[in-house]
C-alpha cells in the first residue's frame, strides 16, 4: 500500500499505513486485552524532518515485560512514568533505521531501545537506544539475553546476591526472561540451583534444557515450605525473587544464616495496590538476612562487561536462551496479558516484521 | 541470714538464701508475670568447688531485654536456645565476684555477662563474661550504654545502615534501650533524626533530653503514613526498626530511593507465631531499598572500639542514657512483661542489690 509522495533526488518519502497498539486507560490489578486496542488505518510519512534530531525506525521485534504493568497503573510513586491513555504503548524493541536526523544513526542500522508498539516509530537516541553490534546473535535476543532482562539477571545476581561458589540458589519464575539466566549464571558460578515454575513443561525445560539441578511446579505443591525443604534440605543461601507473595514468605522460612534475597519482581501479585502481606519478616533478624530490591538501570556502568560476558557465554554454548515468539503486532496485547498468568514459556517476544 | 559453715583459714564458706525467678513454661505471644515465679527459701553455699572452673557472683543489676521473649518460646529455629522450664531465667547482669575457680577472675571483681535472675549465680567465663574496666561509668550502664543494647545500636547504625551526613533517619521505639542511642549516634553523625514512641512523656524526652530533631507518639496518630510524611516531607533514608508490623509497613512507603532499613526488633508483634503481614514490599524494588536483619553478636570484633567510642562520648557529655530502674528481684517479672506494653521509659534494669 506504499504510495509515492514526491520525486526529489534526495529519497522517496512515502506515506504508509502504521498499525498501532494504543493504551486505553489506567488499570487496577493485571492488564486485560481490552485495556489495549489495535488502531489500524493510520498513516505515517517515512521521512524525518530536518532539525528534529529524530530517528524513524521500522519495528522488527517488540518485547513484553512485566514492568510494563507498572506503566499502566496511575501512580506518582513509580520509578517510571505511567503511559498516557490514548497513546501508543511503549516498550523495548529491535528495529531497523529507515531515516534519521541524528548523525549517530544511519538508515539500515539495527537498533535496540524503547520504541512504540506499532509498525514504525519516531524515536530519539535518549530512549536508551543502542546500535546492535553483535550480528551473530539472533536479533530478538537483543531484548532478552542481551537486553534489559539479561542485564537484570546479571546485575541482580552478581551485584545484589553476593554469590559464592557452592551457594544454594533458589529462583522463582525460573523459566522466565530473567529467571532462566539467573539460574544459568548461578550454575556457571558453581552454585546449586533450583527453580520454581508454573507447569510441568516449564519444570522439564529447567531441568533438561537450562541445566538447573532441580525444579518444581509450584501449582502442584500444596505446601511451598515442604517443596523448598525437599529441594533444599540444608536451606537457601540466595533467593532471587521474581514473584513476591506466598513464595517469598515461604522462602524466608527456609533461608540460611546470612542469606541474601534479591527482590526483582512481584509477578505473582495480581493487585499491586492490595498485595499479600509478608509474615515471616522475623527471619530477617534470626538469620541475618539481607533483602534488597533493585533496578537494572542503576548498574548501567556494567553494561559493556555484561554484553561481553553474555556474548562469550552464548558463543561458547555455556548459556542458552528460550523465547516464546508470537507473530504479528495484533498478538501483542494477549502476549503481555499472558505474562501475568504464566502463559509464556521463556522470554515473550512479538515478531512484528521479518527484516 | 548468713550462717557460718566452717572456720578454716582459707575463707568462710556460708550457706545463704538465694531467691530466684524461675521460668515456668513455654509461652505464646508476649510473656505474662505468671509465666515466671519467685522461688524463695533455696540455699546456696558461697564457695566454688576446686576444679569446677566456675565463678560465683553476687548479682547487682539485671537487664530486661526484648530478646528474652524469644527464649521463652519453644522454637528450634531461634538463634539462641530456649529457656528450660523450671530453671532460673538467664539474662545479662552486672555482678560482683564472690569466689572463683577461674584464674582470670578474683573475688571483688566487677563483671558483666549472662547470669541468672537470682541473688547469687555460678557462671563460667564463656557466658560472654567481661571484667568491668570503666569504674567512672554507672555500674548499671554496663548492661545498657556499654552492654548488648548499646552495642546493638552501634553495630546496627554504623555497619547496617551505611549512614551519611545529612541522612534522614527514623527510629522506632526510640526512647528504648537501643533506640535512644541510635538517635544520638545519628545526631553525632550529622543526620536529621525523628523518633516514635508510645507516650507524650517519651516524646518529650526524645525532643528535650535526647536531642532528636522531632518525635511523635504513634498511639495518638490515626495514620502512621501521615505522621511520617509530616516529619519527613522529603522521605526517609534510614529506618532503624525496633518494632516491625504496621510501622515498618508505613515506613516502607515513605522511604527514599536507595534507603536502608535495619531490622533490629519486632517488639510491636504480640504473637511472633502469627505476625502482621508486611504489604508494601513493592517499595523495595521501586526505591531500591536494602533491608537487613542483624544480631549484634555478629560484630563482636568491633566491641573494643565501641567501648572506647561510647565511653568517650559519655565522658564528653555528647551522649546521655536513660534508665528505668526497678528495685528488687521480685520486680523483675513485671518489668520484663512491661517491655512489651511500653511501660518502661528508657533501658529497663532491675536493681537486685546495692554493692
Amino acid at each position: 500500500m506504499e504510495k509515492e509522495r514526491d520525486g526529489n533526488g534526495e529519497g522517496v518519502p512515502l506515506l504508509v499505513e502504521n498499525k498501532q497498539i494504543l493504551f486505553k486507560g489506567y488499570i487496577n490489578g493485571i492488564p486485560k486485552e481490552t485495556d489495549m486496542e489495535l488502531k489500524a488505518g493510520g498513516k505515517i510519512e517515512l521521512r524525518v524532518a530536518n532539525g528534529s534530531s529524530r530517528i524513524l525506525v521500522k519495528n522488527l521485534y517488540l518485547s513484553c515485560d512485566p514492568f510494563m504493568r507498572g506503566r499502566m497503573i496511575f501512580s506518582r510513586a513509580s520509578y517510571i512514568p505511567p503511559f498516557v491513555p490514548g497513546s501508543v504503548i511503549e516498550g523495548f524493541g529491535v528495529s531497523r533505521v529507515i531515516d534519521s536526523d541524528d548523525p549517530d544513526f544511519r538508515p539500515g542500522d539495527l537498533v535496540v531501545g524503547l520504541t512504540g508498539w506499532e509498525e514504525y516509530s519516531f524515536i530519539r537516541k535518549d530512549q536508551q537506544l543502542r546500535k546492535i553490534q553483535h550480528h551473530d546473535i539472533p536479533l530478538s535476543y537483543h531484548v532478552g539475553l542481551l537486553g534489559m532482562p539479561g542485564f537484570t539477571a546479571y546485575a541482580g545476581f552478581y551485584e545484589v546476591c553476593s554469590p559464592q561458589k557452592g551457594d544454594y540458589v533458589f529462583v522463582s519464575a525460573a523459566s522466565g526472561a530473567v529467571g532462566q539466566l539467573v539460574g544459568q549464571l548461578a550454575k556457571l558460578h558453581g552454585c546449586y540451583v533450583v527453580g520454581s515454575a508454573g507447569s510441568s513443561k516449564k519444570v522439564d525445560i529447567l531441568k533438561n534444557t537450562l541445566g538447573f539441578d532441580d525444579a518444581f511446579n509450584y501449582k502442584e505443591e500444596t505446601d511451598l515450605n515442604a517443596a523448598l525443604k525437599r529441594c533444599f534440605p540444608s536451606g537457601i543461601d540466595i533467593y532471587f525473587d521474581n514473584v513476591g507473595g506466598a513464595m517469598l514468605d515461604a522462602a524466608l522460612l527456609e533461608m540460611r544464616v546470612n542469606g541474601r534475597i534479591a527482590i526483582c519482581g512481584m509477578v505473582s501479585q495480581q493487585d499491586l495496590s492490595n498485595p499479600d502481606g509478608i509474615r515471616n519478616m522475623f527471619c530477617l533478624i534470626s538469620k541475618r538476612i539481607k533483602m534488597q530490591g533493585f533496578l537494572q538501570s542503576d548498574y548501567l556502568h556494567l553494561f559493556p562487561q555484561f554484553v561481553k560476558d553474555m556474548v562469550s557465554y552464548y558463543q561458547q554454548k555455556k548459556i542458552v536462551y528460550i523465547e516464546d515468539m508470537n507473530e504479528g503486532l495484533e498478538s501483542a496485547p494477549a502476549a503481555l496479558v499472558g505474562l501475568f498468568t504464566g502463559k509464556n514459556i521463556g522470554k515473550q517476544v512479538i515478531l512484528v516484521s521479518h527484516e
